[in-house]
């Protein structure tokens, strides 16, 4: 407890009732110094070694055998025994979902592909100087494959982030790995957003196991070129192992626990706050919330809302372990806040407060920004249009978060006329003279020879 | 031998003394399958596991010691002892160039300037809704290392070609790791390279010790967010180890030797061909060169001509060791050539025909490609403007070259407003119940209830 408790008259003060209903540990940012903010805010640490050791020899297995391998380990894992383990797409009929359903589906599906063909950039063409011309082309990517994770929490949502790109992109085959229900089949809602997002081929897997077998290829499910999407720890080990290994795939980036951090002025309303971080929270125990808390904020109210929302929750046990490794910093003004933040480098960032836009250059390290009042989390995890897979754990540091740029490739192209060789090539030739590459030199120094 | 041989003369026939100085191997692709030329054109493979083994210790050595545990290293591998390791660059003098030397490497930083200043791109911004509002915002990646290789050849293009990117981007902090020169100074070269791109601190220190100080960070050395460059399976592997591990960095791509593919037409001069194919297979002995030979090219002459130019190049036996696993392969037209090329994914495409442009849409997968008669492969490996650091061992298939991008981050940014959220909130509360994720809808559906 950081302060109150029982008054000298033995009665619970008012300071101790609301100390007795606080879900987050509250320290003011004014006390500690910055190493001390980086250790507070500490992610619970992921320990892959052990992990490791379990998804090696699945992936070891499935490289080997292929689809029986799949169909072992989906037996064991999943308890259903499948026949077909990877099917057309298009040989699946479409799901009848409830109307309203569907119509919310298709409202993300329409604003995800809006806000990510926006993102197609024009080729570029520069002459760097006279008859020397560089240019970037792009390409899809020949062969993705997409995890959408099953289990506790089905996420048809996941399968439109990463399907809808893939499309734009213009990725000749999408596989879309996700475990199957109990009788063999695919939930309803995924498989609709699937063919929504013309996914080619459904591989009825999960774990490390479906990674593997896009990994690798096996009879029926195609080999890839980079696999994409959130998972849990087998799924992000084996994403990992296969990444350093002969497979030659590439992968979106590592994940980890989902995470949001709310910065909130006097002005946000506790209830939103509480509600954002709680939606955060019932991810996973092993979710980290994060409220950076200006002068002014009640924190009280903050605390009285979580606790009241937590208990109405279906998942409250989830979100009362994520909330106990969760805290709630005061901070003293706009660039603690967004100093913390900025090194902290959370997956979602809400910027609660009056004037969001004043804030926007102080942010570097975010996957994705909630703006004001009116911005809850929830709508970039569903519908607003951007991508909900984004870097997690501070890798926010250096990664982005999923976009088109991630289902293609970009490669560059130089074109010399004959001029522009004359213009160019000495100097190419002395460089290469200076690194004693000999053969690199000549490459240009035969063709100067050579009147045009 | 393919063909040719003594004549029942007993002379040795012209075509026989052809053959005797074939130094690549030659197939024809009408008499294969595509199984069998994926075969012939695979690469030497790279065994990771015991190089793993050298590096893990070293890695780990660094992480626990810091600066001694680098001079320490420095000192057993490249024979040098030093005092300083890590050094403020804007600390060291400018050193003395031969005037054509600069000249040289500052057309090339104007060029490469002038080709990754044009990749900046404008902030997006998508309504993809009334009063929603998807954007997305670019900053720099604040820490990165890069490696510039030393050793038995120096590369002070490469030091361009890293840290040029950095500086637009605007990379805070730019470390610059080159195993130091037997006194202990760095390559002047790379020294002038590094003043002009900004680079902010040079690491006099190579090999695996080099990329974990840049990952860890030393008493000395900054701790960056990502790790570039070029390097042998020494730093391939650290760079490998270090993006699993808790370090959090993230690398530029995986690296494995160089390649080239040149496709040559009947008008192609053998004698461009031949210097095109060594100077990549210069490069080091599990270097790849291909030819892929439209109908008409002279091969012998082309053959002829490797011969001779090898001969005489002071790299000569390196080389000689590239070609042995490299080969000539004869195809029947344009399609065939654009399907096997797009199948080895090289780094380094060479069209060395007629109608480059007419190419262009047919391939796929190419880290950089070098259009028509006066484009040699050395004019991007040095100043075209291009970046040379592409990705090799097939995966084009997947990455892209470095470029600005890849010292970037792009983050998404969303504003509803009120009215956005009346329009929105109740499809992603739908999303969020049919995912069974009730926090996320109430994060909605709490604003909703709420009068603007």
């Amino acid at each position: 407890m950081v302060s109150g408790g029982r008054s000298r008259s033995g009665r619970l003060s008012l300071n101790a009732v609301a100390q007795a209903e606080r879900m987050l540990k509250s320290v003011s940012a004014e006390n500690l110094s910055d190493v001390e903010i980086k250790k507070l805010l500490q992610r619970p640490r992921i320990d892959f070694t052990s992990i490791l050791g379990t998804v090696g020899p699945i992936v070891e297995q499935v490289r080997k055998e292929g689809d029986a391998a799949v169909r072992q380990f989906t037996e064991r894992f999943d308890k259903v025994k499948l026949d077909d383990i990877c099917v057309a797409t298009q040989d699946l009929p479409w799901p009848v979902l409830p109307e309203e359903v569907a119509r919310a589906f298709d409202v993300a599906y329409a604003n995800i592909t809006a806000f990510h063909e926006a993102q197609r950039g024009a080729d570029l063409s520069v002459e760097t100087m006279p008859g020397v011309t560089c240019r970037r082309v792009t390409r899809p990517i020949n062969a993705v494959g997409v995890y959408v994770p099953g289990g506790t929490a089905v996420l048809p949502s996941s399968a439109l982030m990463l399907a809808v790109p893939a499309q734009i992109a213009g990725c000749g085959t999408v596989v879309l790995a996700t475990p199957p229900r109990p009788d063999g089949s695919i939930t309803p809602e995924v498989l609709y957003c699937a063919k929504k997002a013309g996914v080619t081929h459904i591989l009825k897997a999960g774990g490390a196991q479906a990674v593997a077998a896009m990994a690798w290829g096996t009879q029926t499910c195609p080999k890839v070129d980079k696999i994409f999407g959130p998972g849990n720890q087998y799924v992000t080990a084996a994403k990992m192992l296969l990444t350093n290994s002969e497979a030659m795939i590439s992968i979106d980036m590592p994940a980890g626990p989902s995470e949001v951090l709310v910065i909130a002025d006097e002005g946000a309303n506790p209830g939103h706050v509480a509600a954002d971080l709680l939606s955060q929270a019932e991810h996973g125990p092993d979710s980290q919330v994060v409220l950076l808390a200006l002068p002014g904020v009640d924190l009280d109210a903050v605390q009285h809302a979580v606790q009241k929302q937590c208990d109405e929750l279906p998942r409250n046990e989830t979100a009362r372990k994520a909330l106990s490794h969760s805290c709630v910093v005061q901070v003293r003004d706009r660039e603690e806040a967004a100093r913390i933040s900025n090194s902290y480098a959370p997956e979602h960032l809400i910027i609660n407060v009056d004037d969001p836009e004043s804030w926007l250059p102080l942010l570097d390290n975010a996957g994705s920004i909630f703006m004001g009042r009116w911005t809850p989390e929830s709508v970039g995890d569903y519908a607003s249009g951007t991508n909900h897979v984004l870097p997690t754990y501070g890798y926010a540091r250096m990664y982005s978060g999923v976009s088109l740029d991630s289902f293609t490739k970009k490669m560059t192209v130089q074109s010399l006329s004959w001029e522009g060789l004359q213009v160019l090539g000495p100097h190419v030739a002395k460089m290469a003279e200076v690194e004693g590459l000999e053969a690199h030199r000549r490459a240009v120094t035969l063709r100067l020879e050579q009147s045009s």
